[in-house]
């Protein structure tokens, strides 16, 4: 099986990232190092069903005790409501230190999750095993946990890295084309920054179906990318911008469309589209780069095409306040080419006048 | 002016604490750093009147954009309300990552704050000016955070790191006799752990007036034993658990008195009283330590008697839910003799069985 190991400087030391299909049926043989102590699970109502029941049982032959919580699934259950539901969980069953949290589910999961276990009792033990193809590419490593706050999207969070991540591909049957695509669009996201190989890859395959059995290669890639670049910027203040290619419209449209009305890796594709635009405006990207990633979006069936109401004016005033705003002037991620982009300053009114021109 | 500086591992450097009487008066030299963004001040009603107004205007001069809030004196400001309240402030100023936040205050202040700095945006600069002497030796380095939670003290919280601090020793002109009392206990303990000079100082002084010309050098003396310990152990793990001496029966006594009914120096003068007759009990500690701290306390003025309404009984419980526990075990701090000591584990029975003879 495909193992990644991830070492993110000034942290106790390295995780690995297991990759398998299949993985979840022999969790336990993985779990052994928390034998004797408690693992907490924190999963939703969609995932729960499906591999809880199991899950617990692996903790059990492998001595561990285990507890759950389930709550409802999407995105409006990242909040600080469900935050303290976690942190009454805990409590109620004792948790301590030497105990773990364990996220089973998707981005949101993971991301409320890991927030609660960085937070509680200053931080404890903390176990990824995420089931989208968008978590388990992106979200389970690097150690971004958040909540959001009514006014903005993760605006409450902190960097905590996990100590393992379990991944079961096989978890991805499960999920409908909307979710697959969300997470197809942060892949196409590593392809533009740093991997014409991945982006070439994707364009030949050029279907859905054709990707299954490349998932766990191309999960292992994207995650080897991922790490590579946190490992060099662990408190995401400078290098780690370009992963958020696309991400600062993206954002924006999620929070002015409500959130869960996007997945975000749908607003994702969506922001590259505008991104690779912005570049090719002020002529930093290569000509013609927007229309290569429009046709690999169309053809995988990928959201190209931002809604009437989502005006530029509507999207600007949450683009001025995301955390990668500094000041009056903006950090966003451009593209060179595919495979290479490079971060660049604008003042805020430029954004707005290549926004304009979008919509 | 005394400077020492903090080295944290793993964290992105070293951050120096500024120590002289009068440093608030020109703080702006100190400030520069920040010329041209916010600095977002977090303070409470009692010290606000004092120096916030003086401090807008060091921030003024120093080219930096000021914004307040004032929030009410006291352990219950450090909740989940107050918390919110802090957030809700940093996005009504639209503070940014590239903005910063400063504690103006004591403890409460400084521990709520820099939860806040840490967990606003995924962490935001944070400076902190600490105005009590508890604060000044102890709770402004090591990066520990924290908010109390109904179920407990400092539940929530997480280890962020100042960039800053700036200790101003002509703030404790201002305090009250219980309020330097609380600080000379956590002084105190410094010397218990670790450093039998500076216990032997304080029992030759031998009374409070004597001490006020040697504030600069006992601030100084116990930042340093502090971060010597903390740069062994950020994440206390291990070895700075000797910080924690007499502070297991501390957090059980302000748990179970309620928050504010015993400041938590205070409470450690009790807790460490406790665990020196434990260390006795056990023969592990010099026979004769308990009464020596006994004498010192009694001629500082500092609590040296439980109430008879905080019997172990009502005790023991927050003690096995204490971040320390590690399962049915609890990890106590005993000395061997003044200036040093050790960890050991108890199990709950036996800790509680010490406890009873106590009492």
């Amino acid at each position: 099986m495909p193992t990644v190991k991830v070492y993110i400087p000034g942290t106790p030391g390295q995780y690995p990232v297991i990759i398998e299909p299949g993985l979840l049926e022999h969790a336990a043989e993985h779990l052994t190092a928390y034998a004797g102590h408690q693992v907490a699970i924190v999963t939703d109502d969609n995932v729960a069903p499906l591999y809880l029941e199991h899950l617990m049982t692996e903790l059990s032959s492998a001595g561990i005790t285990g507890c759950s919580i389930v709550l409802p699934n999407g995105e409006p259950t990242k909040c600080q409501d469900s935050l303290n539901q976690v942190y009454d969980f805990l409590l109620d069953h004792r948790i301590t230190r030497a105990d773990a949290v364990l996220a089973l589910g998707g981005g949101v999961i993971g991301d409320l999750t890991g927030f609660a276990a960085a937070t509680y009792l200053r931080g404890t033990h903390f176990i990824q095993v995420p089931t989208t193809l968008l978590s388990q590419v992106d979200s389970s490593v690097g150690g971004k946990v958040a909540v959001n706050h009514p006014r903005g999207k993760n605006l409450l969070g902190a960097f905590y890295q996990p100590e393992l991540v379990l991944i079961d591909t096989e978890t991805l049957n499960t999920l409908d084309a909307r979710q697959i695509g969300a997470g197809l669009g942060e892949v196409i996201k590593y392809g533009c920054i740093m991997d014409r190989d991945l982006f070439a890859m994707i364009e030949y395959c050029g279907c859905r179906p054709g990707l299954v059995s490349l998932y766990p290669e191309i999960i292992a890639r994207c995650i080897s990318l991922k790490a590579q670049v946190v490992a060099e910027d662990p408190f995401d203040t400078g290098h780690r911008m370009i992963l958020n290619f696309g991400h600062t419209l993206a954002h924006a449209i999620e929070n002015a469309a409500g959130y869960g009305t996007f997945l975000h890796g749908e607003a994702v594709c969506l922001g590259m589209l505008a991104a690779a635009d912005w570049g090719e405006q002020l002529g930093c990207t290569s000509p013609g780069i927007r229309e290569r990633i429009l046709k690999l979006l169309e053809n995988y069936q990928l959201p190209t095409v931002l809604p009437d109401t989502l005006s530029a004016d509507r999207l600007f005033p949450s683009m001025v306040l995301d955390k990668k705003s500094v000041g009056k002037e903006i950090r966003i991620v451009l593209l060179d080419d595919i495979g290479s982009c490079h971060v660049t300053k604008l003042p805020a009114e430029r954004l707005l006048s290549l926004m304009e021109h979008l919509s």
